[in-house]
């Protein structure tokens, strides 16, 4: 899997975009924007462009849409407005140490209704990350995008639970996946993420990346094993936890886009800078770290951390 | 601090020399040598010469003193046999995950007694590492070691309860100190690893190593932070955890010793060793695996270990 050094890495995310309020022990922020394709994009959009399918209602606040229309090398063109419809919204209250969170309210709104679907000019994409939701609408996404050559996808517990074998099927389609530690479990009945990444190799994935939060990363690939540890945040620096995930999976798919490999030293990259743009979501509410840092910042905070976690 | 290259590294270690009954989901293994000086001295002389110091009853079993004498590089001239004393005895059990465990008994026989002497040969020490035991001890036992440059302690979670204070005085009187993640949340009342152990330093060490067990470890030293993920096991590779946090001291504590230096970097490639001497640990029980290692499956691990936590 090689590309030209200037063919446009064409970046395709699907997810949410949604409309969040989130209580931690310090402070609150109401309807601000947040969804799995917002955070990867703000993220991926800071090394290279991306862009993006999703869904709003027609209460989207205007600003929300400001605030995407500003992120540079962001395409919105995949992004719907549902006449009628409501914006998927999500409220939740983390608890005292900053790991744990409750949900307070999730209202899926137009996410519940038909699934949202690749425009034509997005159809040439190469490289496709496909946010967690039903894995039948992921396999629709992806069939969507015929010049694929990697695709990555998200899940989570509910649809190991209730779809299993469509993840299953999913899981035959494409190059990676990833998932937290307790996902892996539930899905392989494995307790240890390296083994249990090894047994989701052999639904079809080339590489699983088991996700530890404030405990790093564990990558199992066909040919070999890489570990990641987050960055060591001081606890005043942890304002919202929120999206820490999907930026580590735009920061992590975005250098594989720009680098036109998944050869384990490309990969290992990738999840320092996953690492990295997680480390600046959780420093404040919604995009607004991820996506005001600048690239000089960006790029300190990857030479730092690679200080950091140096063998 | 800096040593001259021909001069001996005189690591000294004090500690317990154990007989310990361990049972797993899979297995078990009755009375074989453990406690964490014979696990520590273990580990350190695969890199370099270690003095031992502790106490043992007249019941413990000739075959562990024949274990002990089998290492090449560890001075047991600090092995005390006290009359009619029995040895301190361990008995724990795994639960399935191989994470947590039960203890099943303790029996502190000797160790209950008088505190072990640092024998006259040993006096010219130059790097001390403190098994975990009453602060005071602790104290008492670096004060036989005037020419001592470097101190590190370990310590646990039931002297930080009764003995905060002697804790307390023993932690500006060190180098460095080596805790769990939960006893370094219990010192300080932070649960960020961090930032738990920058209060520590407060306290006058100039590093503090939070261990996360299956996670790795942070550490937090005056120039900086650093962070190591633990060797990514496979499950199947698991045998008995017993002794891991001892072994990785050990590792941790000669690389020290042999490097002459407590720099940032010096201390990330000890974390590294500490890794792998912990990684072989697991793998058996008792010392057998870090001990029957060559020396080239050493550093095959360690050239692993770098490849997989590269950034």
């Amino acid at each position: 899997m090689t590309t030209s050094a200037h063919a446009p890495a064409s970046l395709l995310v699907t997810g949410t975009i949604g409309i969040d309020t989130v209580e931690t022990p310090l402070s609150r922020a109401d309807r601000v924007l947040g969804g799995s394709a917002a955070y990867f994009a703000a993220a991926a959009s800071r090394l290279g462009p991306v862009r993006m399918v999703g869904v709003v209602g027609e209460d989207w606040p205007a600003h929300h849409r400001t605030i995407l229309e500003g992120l540079e090398g962001v395409d919105l063109r995949g992004l719907e407005t549902r006449a009628g419809g409501k914006t998927f919204a999500w409220g939740g209250k983390y608890l005292d140490n900053m790991n744990e969170r409750e949900t307070l309210f999730t209202e899926l709104g137009v996410v519940a209704d038909a699934p949202p679907t690749v425009p034509a000019v997005f159809a040439d994409s190469r490289y496709l990350f496909l946010g967690n939701t039903h894995p039948e609408v992921q396999i629709g996404l992806l069939e969507q995008v015929p010049n694929r050559t990697l695709v990555v996808a998200d899940t989570m517990d509910l649809w190991i639970n209730i779809a299993h074998d469509s993840l299953v099927r999913l899981l035959s389609k494409i190059d990676g996946i990833v998932l937290n530690d307790s996902e892996a479990m539930q899905l392989t009945g494995v307790r240890n993420a390296v083994t249990a990444g090894r047994r989701i190799l052999g639904y079809g994935p080339t590489f699983c990346v088991v996700k530890k939060g404030e405990h790093g990363a564990v990558l199992v690939h066909r040919d070999g094993v890489a570990v990641v540890p987050a960055f060591p945040a001081e606890e005043d620096m942890v304002i919202d936890p929120t999206g820490a995930g999907d930026t580590f999976a735009g920061g992590f798919m975005a250098h594989i886009a720009r680098s036109g490999s998944i050869d384990l030293e490309t990969l290992q990259s990738a999840l320092a800078w996953g690492t990295v743009m997680a480390s600046f979501t959780i420093s404040s509410f919604s995009l607004d770290a991820v996506s005001r840092a600048s690239a000089e910042d960006l790029a300190k905070r990857y030479r730092r951390f690679a200080e950091a976690a140096r063998v």
